[in-house]
């Protein structure tokens, strides 16, 4: 573990990722917004076990932010966030302008359909179609064999997931698997926006969603057990839930039946003061 | 010259494609929608001198087609597509079916603004995401290192090098010139929709383009050129003019001042009949 090299061009990754694909070297990509934390640090663990080089990404992509999101205000800290990388297995920090990524005259904006329609694309329209956009340009800026995404954001891999199928992006993409903090609450760089009473109460959140799972295998029908989890987080304090949904894993189109449990996934997003929790689980 | 060999589906194609890059050799792609003519021969002989390996796709991409266009009546003709092709160095020919490019559940779309919205655009609304979605597609499942398009549809090959920019694609596009039958007219698979009289008047669209020129290269203002051009194709017998235009030709914006004429592109599309005739040169 040593300091990763800097780069802010695209032009100086290129040249870097050219000359380990001469050596034959396998290249690995950890897209992060940066604020990282450990579950950031994780997705470069993550990686190593499949590439013999680590590209971390540190970009506040404005295009995937709304009017009246927290764009302006969203924390960044480069000194500690390559603190942080210096001590995991990154050999290289790709930290573009958004002048680098969004040069004059760029005019092309990747779509999806459907699965950025619902749940968090209901909730922040445009928000996939930017970071659809954003990541396939990172995919194919850095010429990476393989990326990995975590699954704390379910849906957002899923779309990644899907735009890679759809324009046969040439790059292997990994779902991490969510970290939590000791009592359960999954990281994210927003949980630094929380009152230390609102930090309390969060740590149900993930209680209740094990509860809810634990509902579903001893056969309570989806609708309910999403219904008694839904009110439990109320009960505990939450101030809204966005929803709480038992969804296909591919599609994320909620599910009707028991019969398709073996692969649903539970997602669930409750608020407390300005900040929206996300976790999910499999069932 | 002989027999290309044909492929139908994305895992045949990048099993020759892997095969090749891994002998060390550069690979071209020369994308149609077949009813090959002269023009799109031409293609592959000018590709042929910056690759070791060429692939023609045959692909009638059903979303490019508006609702009321000739996506049905689009001439098919594979045996002949096949045997033009075997008179020139193409390698490989990669004839997929719809289901190959858009699987179930595909949901992708790439899209273009400001480019897309004007001249070809705005008669046929959706065109350009059909184009740039199947191209971006094509370029990435074909893991070519060059591709070519004809200057004869050049708002395509404009909004194709813009998405080639904007995404990062790691592919080089080159823009092939115009191939001409005789007359002068413009080679376009369209042209066999043509009556015998109509395809007298159609060669004279090449002539009054060239008039067109000679007028600015004479000091002529562009909108007083632009407006004689378009007179002088309607006496000649041409149906209606959707447009005559000198503009930028990167963004194809139109141009107010000769300033600008060293790299300025003259782009017209007259109507005769059921078909609409396209042409463009250098100002």
């Amino acid at each position: 573990m040593s300091t990763p090299k800097i780069v802010r061009t695209k032009k100086e990754l290129q040249t870097h990722v050219q000359r380990w694909h001469r050596a034959g070297q396998k290249v690995g990509l950890v897209p992060t917004m940066g604020a990282l934390h450990h579950g950031h640090l994780s997705l470069v663990d993550y990686i190593a076990h499949s590439v013999d080089k680590i590209i971390a990404t540190i970009f506040v992509n404005p295009t995937q932010f709304g009017a009246g999101e927290d764009l302006d205000s969203y924390p960044r800290q480069e000194k500690q966030d390559l603190e942080a990388l210096s001590r995991t297995a990154c050999d290289l920090v790709f930290i573009p302008d958004a002048s680098e990524i969004y040069p004059d005259g760029f005019s092309t904006t990747v779509s999806l359909s459907g699965i950025t329609e619902i749940l968090e694309g209901a909730k922040r329209p445009g928000h996939f179609d930017g970071v659809a956009t954003v990541v396939t340009k990172l995919l194919l800026m850095s010429r990476c064999n393989v990326a990995v995404f975590g699954e704390k954001d379910y849906q957002q891999l899923a779309v990644i997931k899907q735009v890679t199928k759809d324009l046969d992006l040439p790059v292997t993409i990994l779902g991490a698997p969510l970290i939590r903090e000791k009592d359960g609450l999954a990281a994210s760089s927003r949980n630094a926006y929380l009152s230390e009473k609102e930090r309390a109460i969060a740590a149900h959140l993930n209680q209740v969603l094990k509860e809810c799972v634990t509902l579903i295998h001893t056969g309570t029908p989806l609708r309910e057990a999403e219904r008694i989890a839904r009110q439990s987080l109320l009960d505990i304090g939450f101030e809204s839930i966005d929803y709480i949904t038992i969804v296909d894993p591919t599609s994320l189109k909620q599910l009707d039946s028991v019969t398709d449990i073996n692969t649903a996934r539970l997602l669930a997003v409750a608020r407390l003061g300005r900040v929206r929790l996300l976790d999910n689980m499999p069932v």
